[in-house]
């Protein structure tokens, strides 16, 4: 993406004291940890807990947190007969902001004021967005209402993955889950974040928010990219046919989804944590093709353009590996970025600004109105 | 509000063609066309027509318009559904972006790139939004489901009172409902138009822009002020009495609501045009204590601070006097500015841009990653 196609590059919108994306051209911080050893040390619930409260938990926070978000798990009937109305051919990202917002009429914030409330409505919101999107899936495919309870699972990673495969998960698949959970949580003023901002800035409630940030982040330009890769990847059969097709398109400047990024320079910090997941769930499954496929286009992207496999490339080849539908791709960022926008509409609502640009008219100066029955 | 308390406030973030706010201190054009011939001459079904569509129509076009919008009004079954399960007490607002949201996904936009179809859809939800909101009404309030065909109910002014009221308004009635309607249409990068262009600017459909800009207009900084301007002035039961109190907030530096703007320097151009609607109600329904509150507190407001009253100051006395729910004066915004929103999406689109900010960090640098079991 060139900066001729991003509006307010580089503007100042506010200030933020969650996150730092490149600073030094190849590095991502949350709330000044570095990307990678969250990555490789913590659960999802920790690094969810760290964006929220401000904080890393120790291991009592922790463990009450994760117990807390699995009691608040199960929907209220109001939203499960909503998520009953949507066809099997809904678009997932439609699914959810039909959950959540019916979530939202049905157990409305407030008080904007009571951080505690805050709090309880992004927890409630992480626990939940799996449950939806699982429940709807297998209603409006296999016209089965699930249990969604699953005390079991004691983390979402394992939640999710249970719910929407209805059998216990490997550790593999949740170590897999907990890193891409991780890795997608959080990027300061992307489009999606900043819709959440706009919205809170009114003085406007939590659900409404993060409505519109699901809104937001499922453009093709935002998060639906991850969707994008696979198709390439699934384009080919063999890796020769992918280096020479993608030459090809290259030679007729094609864009190329899930390669380069407007703020990271040098490399995208995630992408060496989300290759080596993919390369292990390729190896444990005895199916490396589409890993290879994806390796053999990064090295010829490099080769030919100079840019960087972004986190959606190996995503994708991750989410697939682990037998997810691909129209939930999305919808997996949804469940992890919901944390970041948690805690940037508190921040938003702390600064206590309404966000409000101005425009470059360039339409027509006074016309002279003339009356409807002598209109031509 | 002062300009301090926005964000982004005289930044350009982007080229607009439809829409000045506040040129010369006082004035606002839609399309070239000042507001005051507008509001005085036009119907709603007029004005939304210039904004989708860049002109204004002759008879035959607007004749059409307005049988197409009459054919749109019915909603799905699932719409329905999904509102018969919102309690009474829900927020209209979360209504109207429950109502919309389901839409979504039942009737879902199927390519960006086809003007037609964004034109049907925006189309769509000028004529549903007034059915949602009736129909939620009447069957949370009194357990009726209601007709939504009202065919005799040419123009959308004229169809929101029928269902809301159940019987023919009065010429009076539907001439202040299209001057608000008018008035409320466009307004420029407003924080809901803002937010309705950022989900845009990724790629996402028009019905997760407009979720997500009902969201943003719910905030009491935003569309919410015309209920708390109404709740200001029905605190009194006379004009001495609203005078001396106000003049004691005053003393007491507290904000009045329905005052100043942050765009317009001299005054608000539609403050005129409403008081004047008020005015008229007030007259003919015999009952004029609440505009002469609102008149003595806007001589005051204007004598002590030099801040004039805005269009939510004079358009509460209006709805109120129309024996609109006060609820519902953010819905009636919304019926408005949906106008106004689908052309900046639109517009959005074509400029082919996404919105992304930066922010300004001011959180912790480079933290050292401590283990879990050795975190205190």
């Amino acid at each position: 993406m060139t900066k001729k196609s991003v509006a307010l590059s580089g503007t100042i919108a506010g200030n933020t004291a969650i996150c730092t994306v490149g600073k030094t051209g190849n590095d991502l911080h949350y709330r000044g940890y570095d990307i990678t050893q969250l990555a490789y040390e913590c659960e999802f619930e920790e690094v969810a807990y760290l964006l929220v409260y401000g904080k890393l938990p120790n291991l009592t926070e922790l463990n009450d947190y994760k117990n807390l978000l699995v009691t608040l798990r199960t929907l209220p009937q109001q939203v499960l007969t909503t998520l009953e109305q949507l066809p099997k051919s809904t678009h997932p990202m439609d699914v959810l902001r039909c959950g959540v917002s019916v979530l939202g009429a049905i157990k409305p914030e407030k008080d904007l004021h009571e951080l505690g409330e805050s709090y309880t409505i992004i927890n409630l919101l992480i626990a939940t967005l799996p449950s939806m999107l699982s429940y709807w899936y297998h209603f409006s495919h296999y016209q089965r209402k699930i249990d969604l309870h699953a005390p079991q699972a004691l983390t979402l990673a394992e939640y999710f993955l249970q719910l929407l495969h209805q059998h216990t998960p490997t550790p593999l698949m949740v170590k897999a889950m907990n890193v891409s959970l991780i890795l997608y949580a959080e990027h300061e003023f992307n489009a999606s974040t900043f819709t959440a901002r706009v919205i809170s800035g009114t003085g406007s409630d939590i659900y409404s928010a993060v409505c519109g940030a699901i809104g937001a982040l499922k453009g093709f330009k935002h998060g639906g990219a991850n969707e994008v890769a696979l198709e390439i990847q699934q384009r080919y059969t063999s890796v020769e046919q992918a280096v020479a097709d993608i030459s090809a398109r290259l030679a007729q400047k094609e864009v190329i989804i899930g390669f380069g990024h407007p703020v990271y320079t040098i490399s995208d910090p995630r992408n060496v944590i989300i290759k080596d997941i993919a390369a292990q769930l390729a190896t444990s499954k005895n199916n490396t093709l589409i890993y290879e496929i994806a390796c053999a286009i990064e090295t010829l992207m490099w080769q030919r353009k100079n840019m960087f496999a972004n986190l959606d490339w190996f995503s994708a080849v991750s989410y697939h590996l682990m037998e997810i539908p691909t129209a939930m791709f999305t919808p997996i960022f949804v469940m992890s970025r919901i944390s970041g926008w948690g805690a940037h509409i508190i921040e938003q609502r702390q600064d206590n600004k309404i966000i409000r640009p101005s425009a470059n008219y360039i339409g027509p100066e006074e016309i002279q109105f003339i009356a409807i029955d002598e209109r031509e």
